[in-house]
């Protein structure tokens, strides 16, 4: 499980007290405000894996290994970019990607606005939690509490993030991990860049869409590497040839 | 929706938002802490149920128009002296009840210990949330959001403590109101006393058996009206001979 910069040291304590409850072990915090975290990690009875936690930096550090990214929130005021699944739902989506040795990552935005749009672009999926639309928006503690109790149906007994300790590669027919998804991203984007594809006003723009478009594509690991390899083989001529964030023809 | 004395006012405001988020409205809270409950009520952006919450001396008395008493927590260290349900499983239990035009109360005990033995005995069923034997013990808030999210796949649209406004009596099938079953547990115990059928140290004990099994028999409000009928007369019959407090044969 991902908490992105969670602001309440009692909102970190409810949330590491609900994995405990449904058996959950790792936690990782993406951008946390130091203060918070520290006094959230060192909070008399705080459980293991509030120690244990791993920081990063930012989301895509914290998902790095993830092949399965599952964001959390209400999208009462803006359109989802990808496909929204309501959590009675969302089963299904998790038991396959662990049974097929994926690693999944839930992803938890702060207190106040959830998720931001680039951080959704990380994601696979989105998970609502069917709530009133007269008061949709949930505790942070709360709703971690409410999906672990539905995910804890099936993942009772297998370890991780939510997820597998298993490594997709091996067996077959998982997907590329966030990290990889990332590295083919920057390629494509040096390249787009290279070519001269588009003006650099638009660099944040095409960066978002292509990292939602390499999550749609359900890239397998294999997938990506052969695309890594083309992407480089363009860039080295691109290069090569002396064509420097130009166009080629 | 029953609390039985809550504590602490961010776990009461916590209840209150899960209710609100999954569309409960009415809340009823026994044997308060005044000062932690005024609090509560008085913080600030408390949403309106907790305003129009309903407050009783006892569970009790909070409870007495509910056909159906559903009792939470882990019960770990002790047996339990009724069906114990997990919560996967309680929605049936709850849409029958419905179903039949009875009132359902979900009653959570206080942060500490939970229910005690006493306030169990009003209950007909015990409902635990599938936990971790390594950690079983929920905070209040998200035990809460846990079961108001699993019961609000059912009661989506009705009103009520976690239960419908249709009074039982009239559309028929429904089981006595706790009220009444309390009342004729009142008679039957004094009918106990009269008839000397046992020494008044084991009156404590003989009333939460009596309790129990009252629940135990499911009996519907005619049921209850015959046997308070019947235990009325016996009383009368016990007094107008004159036989107070001993045995009559």
């Amino acid at each position: 499980m991902i908490l992105v910069s969670p602001r309440n040291p009692l909102n970190i304590g409810a949330v590491a007290r609900a994995m405990a409850n449904f058996g959950f072990a790792r936690l990782a915090v993406a951008a946390p405000y130091a203060p918070h975290w520290r006094e959230a990690r060192s909070a008399v009875g705080a459980p293991d894996l509030l120690a244990n936690a791993r920081e990063a930096d930012s989301l895509g550090e914290a998902i790095a290994n993830c092949t399965l990214v599952v964001g959390t929130g209400t999208l009462t005021h803006r359109k989802a970019e990808q496909e929204v699944v309501s959590l009675p739902d969302l089963l299904p989506y998790i038991v396959r990607e662990l049974d097929r040795g994926g690693r999944v990552g839930l992803v938890f935005g702060p207190e106040k606005h959830g998720l931001t749009r680039e951080d959704l672009s990380y994601c696979h999926v989105l998970c609502e939690i069917p709530t009133d639309p007269r008061q949709p928006s949930m505790n942070l503690g709360q709703a971690v509490a409410v999906c672990l109790y539905e995910l804890s149906r099936v993942t009772a007994g297998r370890a991780g993030e939510g997820g597998a300790e298993a490594d997709g590669e091996k067996q077959g027919g998982a997907r590329a991990s966030s990290a990889s998804l990332d590295r083919l991203g920057d390629l494509i984007e040096e390249t787009m860049a290279g070519a001269g594809y588009s003006p650099r006003a638009m660099a944040p723009a095409n960066r978002h869409d292509l990292r939602l478009l390499l999550r749609r594509l359900a890239l397998s690991p294999h997938d990506t590497r052969r695309m890594l390899g083309l992407f480089r083989r363009i860039l080295h001529r691109l290069y090569g040839n002396g064509v420097k964030g130009r166009p080629r023809n």
